[in-house]
């Protein structure tokens, strides 16, 4: 493989000893060992679990979801489910907790890792926080996350505690509770609040800060965090390319800027169209409104092509950890983009094809090997979960960076 | 005065008691009392004290600067004097430290507030450190601190500890021993590491972070910086108009963003010229070099407005403590530029008069009064020194905003 000194961190060796039932070698055997699951995320945004999962849509609309969902979880190993405040817990103290749960059981049944997305951000939340005074907006705020936390604690260990933090006290859009109490607390003050409370009720969980904004704003906001002693377990990068793949040159330089710190990166939201591009003079991407936005057989091969440089550059780079694209399908995409993976009829676009090759192909190990006099044989494999299959056999074991190089497994 | 109310936050109240050597009150009697200087600080750059402190330059060339320090002296109480690394310790280990503390000691004699710039800047630093580690480079700014701040101590107890930051680590148009240790430690971290250096060896000095960035990178950068622990005096902000005066509503809305953090600002380096401006499309000031740049009638007029205009903004702000016009004189000035208040010959401009007649007239208080028959009368005054005149004796006093409203004077 041309590609191993490239990927060589992705990559770990593992030396097992087979044995049988009585702890005696089986020697001269040859097995498969085939990967089950990546370390890496790789996800989507893919909200129609709710439904799937709670089977509260109409028979064919459940149906359609449910093929959606196999074509997700043919590629995919994580997802995002929506947090947003205002969906979430429309009138105070009726919070969807059930719902929601039920999709993270779901995935979690499926080896799906699930990141909750947002605790706290100043669009979609509560809208009866504006009838609060700042201190009963923060309050409210900490017992939303307390709750939250507390209940997908072991479904959920994984958030974006706070969203687009650059632009929250100065939005101006419209008022809300969010960006009043951040102009109260100051950026690195709410999110210092957040992290903290987050953290007291699931300490081990996987902490982000994202945004949207990749400038210099962020870096500098970040350098802040860290230094005010906010222990941020990655950085959440968004990259909405509506109106146009930011190509390498603006990928690298993104990922060396964000690369200084020394954390974990993820890309949160990530979006390439097969469609026409977003016109450059939108600066908000919300208000581009139109009645239809195609996939074009033409742009997907563009989409195909781009989705292949971009997660390749991000597989090989050692801090990234995570890429989730923001919409599985073009059904039920954000602004209507044709954004999936997958048409609005459920079927692949090339892009689809394209990364599940490099996913469940050029970046998973699947060997076929024969152990030694004393039972054993070493793997070199991409980091993540691993099928022994010996005969009618099969026992399963991990590759890790940093874990135990040596395993002993009875078949 | 009309004005009384929109500058209330920069006017106090004091009673006298006048009495005699022998304790007795001294009633009914006129006395003057006339301000002598300001608690705000009206300041310059005013480099050529250097010269005048330690007469070493040619005696005509002297007498000029005399002349021009006279017509300084008539209005500002407060001057930067320059401790450009490069400039005030060309060849490491001889520092110019007798002939800037010469001036610094003219200065104080004449209750001159005097401000040292800067500390740790990439421009101008020191060209020796480049042959140095960067743990070295650190170690010898840490030492170039810890001399200068105690060699000056009492003389210089007010600091632009560090200068520029935001563009400080991606800094790229020539390498230098600052911007080398800026991206080791970060935006914050060298921040916090040059603020701890300089209040070790003068604990009560003023010290301030100062920028020409007045974006929403230099907000986030002190947020971060105030997060962090670090305990920044003022606000510094730099206001160089060479390419069009910023007017009220930029002012105002500059104001507003850095006043949330409830700091004292100083408007450290301003500048407005009187003669064409700089062309929009020049982003580095440093690099519109023209043979030369006429100060002319028609632009004076327009510079005297501006200088009215924008000082009385600032002066009404409650939270602006210092505004310091970066070159007093034309002669001298940085880029060549028509930047000051008096021409290349010394005569003053109509901004000069103008200011003047503020300082001076307009936010100054003298008053003629007569005492009680307890020997009593009340000043309400703009904030700082006063003289009182009793026939011929002279006594002076302080008018400040929570100190003691009380005082007995003997006369």
């Amino acid at each position: 493989m041309e590609q191993t000194n490239e990927l060589a961190h992705r990559m770990g060796l593992k030396t097992i000893k087979l044995v049988d039932a009585a702890g005696n070698p089986v020697a001269g055997k040859e097995v498969v060992v085939k990967q089950t699951n990546h370390q890496f995320l790789f996800g989507c945004g893919i909200f129609d679990v709710i439904d799937v999962a709670n089977k509260n849509v109409p028979a064919d609309r459940l149906a359609f979801q449910e093929e959606k969902l196999n074509l997700f979880l043919d590629v995919f190993n994580q997802a995002t489910l929506p947090f947003y405040w205002a969906l979430f817990e429309p009138e105070k103290g009726k919070p969807r907790t059930k719902e929601v749960m039920a999709a993270a059981q779901w995935l979690k049944e499926r080896n799906i890792s699930v990141k909750g997305h947002p605790l706290c951000w100043h669009t979609l939340t509560a809208p009866w926080l504006l009838e609060m005074s700042n201190d009963e907006i923060l309050k409210a705020q900490f017992e939303r996350i307390e709750r939250d936390v507390t209940d997908f604690k072991g479904l959920i260990d994984t958030w974006d505690v706070i969203n687009e933090v650059v632009i929250m006290p100065i939005f101006d859009k419209y008022d809300n509770g969010i960006t009043r109490i951040s102009q109260d607390l100051g950026r690195v003050g709410i999110i210092k609040e957040m992290f903290s409370k987050t953290r007291e009720f699931n300490p081990n969980a996987t902490l982000l800060l994202n945004d949207f904004n990749t400038s210099i704003n962020y870096e500098i906001l970040i350098d802040g965090c860290l230094n005010a002693g906010i222990s941020i377990d990655a950085i959440g990068i968004q990259s909405h390319q509506h109106q146009g793949y930011w190509g390498q040159e603006k990928l690298e330089e993104v990922l060396d800027r964000f690369s200084h710190f020394g954390l974990p990166i993820h890309f949160t939201e990530n979006t390439l169209t097969s469609g026409h591009l977003m016109p450059a003079e939108i600066v908000d991407l919300n208000d581009y409104q139109i009645p239809e936005w195609p996939s074009t057989p033409e742009f997907e091969e563009r989409q195909a092509k781009e989705v292949e440089e971009m997660y390749s550059i991000l597989f090989k780079h050692p801090l990234v950890e995570a890429i989730t694209t923001w919409s599985f399908s073009d059904d039920g995409a954000w602004l209507g983009a044709p954004a999936g993976f997958v048409r609005r009829d459920n079927s692949p676009k090339p892009a689809y094809d394209v990364l599940k090759k490099l996913i469940k192909g050029d970046w998973s190990t699947e060997v076929t090997a024969t152990t030694d006099g004393d039972g054993r044989l070493s793997v070199e494999g991409f980091l993540g979960e691993y099928d022994l299959i010996c005969g009618d056999k099969k026992v399963n074991f991990r590759i890790d960076k940093d874990g135990d190089t040596t395993a002993q497994l009875e078949v």
